[in-house]
């Protein structure tokens, strides 16, 4: 059974992960006779959002790998146990948390930096050839940690703000729908725009369906 | 389009709702055409668990309403502004929040006292003769609401020890699998197990599906 590596980054789209593209991802790999394991850094998050107002709630704090835990049911481990050698696959949902505490993009945008941890298993994944996922904005994250490396094809969609802030980092952008999935088949990264797109949540499902089997395919 | 409420009971299985039931039970509304429309109740947590270490966190606490918005991506309302004349079908995800937060089934079991607020909403629904769906632990929320009435069949899989408390309750239980949901027409309840059992995710999404068309059918 292929092994696939599912990086959290919290619990809540505007803080964390999306909880609802984790959720089909996982949902995907279990359709497509694959196994998830879940992993996320043992870090405090950038902050806490209240997401019934939509604003920062002051003065919480909370632990992107607990957060993360309320997705994968517990069944979780830090970043700092993963090992490539048990995985065939990588995927990235989507969410601010990608933008916020795997990398800075929501700050900083194009002169983001990645936390160093994610930064490592990403490149590494990358030597080894392992096939890898970005959903939403995590393909802001894949451009970033390849930054001045040979260009990726990637699509959040077709925001043009954020396409040209990943083409400022050296990627090409794809302009791509909510049900779809590109494929860089060179770089072995697939990515789909989720809810960088605006659209039901059945079309976020079907593009990450795509997703899922396209990465699962390039691990043949 | 028929308009289905989706009250939920917070963000974690473990303190609040279901995260993947919840997810899951939006996504087969949108499949099937109708509209989902999120509520929850503006009260404080009975607890916040750590989903990492499966235990208490002590000194903290959270708003159902503001955590179950983080499922509902913000588009979410008090159960103070739910309006039955509005809506045509109601849905209870599963998770321990609705045995903590919407009645105290997860203390004390077959004498558990059920909040007011969701008591009178799911009497008055039952009154005007509309469907309702209840996943997971949802069920024993429903039998204590209707104790003591006309018994309605109901199922949470297979556990002997839930299915005995809900038979004290006066509700029927009946034994099914996670890909399955059973239908009480005459009280227009639906029911299925969801991560009462101990099943693949992707055998979960099947019985929260049938979930979702049986409940719709109910609205004919």
């Amino acid at each position: 059974m292929k092994q696939v590596g599912v990086c959290l980054a919290g619990c809540g789209f505007l803080d964390g992960a999306e909880i609802r593209e984790a959720v089909l991802t996982l949902l995907s790999i279990d359709r497509l006779g694959a196994a998830a394991r879940c992993f996320a850094p043992d870090m405090e998050q950038m902050h806490v959002v209240d997401h019934l107002r939509g604003e920062p709630a002051e003065g919480q704090s909370r632990n992107v790998l607990v957060e993360s835990a309320r997705i994968a049911r517990g069944d979780i481990q830090s970043l700092d146990e993963l090992n490539l050698d048990e995985l065939d696959a990588l995927i990235f949902p989507g969410g601010f948390g990608v933008a916020k505490n795997l990398c800075d993009f929501a700050i900083h945008g194009a002169d983001c930096r990645v936390n160093p941890q994610v930064e490592a298993i990403v490149k590494e994944a990358k030597a080894r050839n392992l096939p890898m996922g970005f959903l939403c904005i995590a393909p802001a994250l894949a451009a970033a940690i390849f930054k001045g490396q040979p260009c990726a094809e990637l699509t959040i969609g077709s925001d043009p703000g954020t396409a040209d802030a990943l083409q400022a980092m050296g990627a090409t952008h794809v302009d791509t729908s909510p049900q779809q999935a590109h494929v860089d088949s060179a770089n072995k990264i697939v990515s789909t725009a989720a809810y960088m797109c605006d659209a039901p949540l059945s079309q976020i499902a079907d593009g990450i369906h795509e997703l899922v089997v396209q990465t699962l395919a390039l691990t043949e």
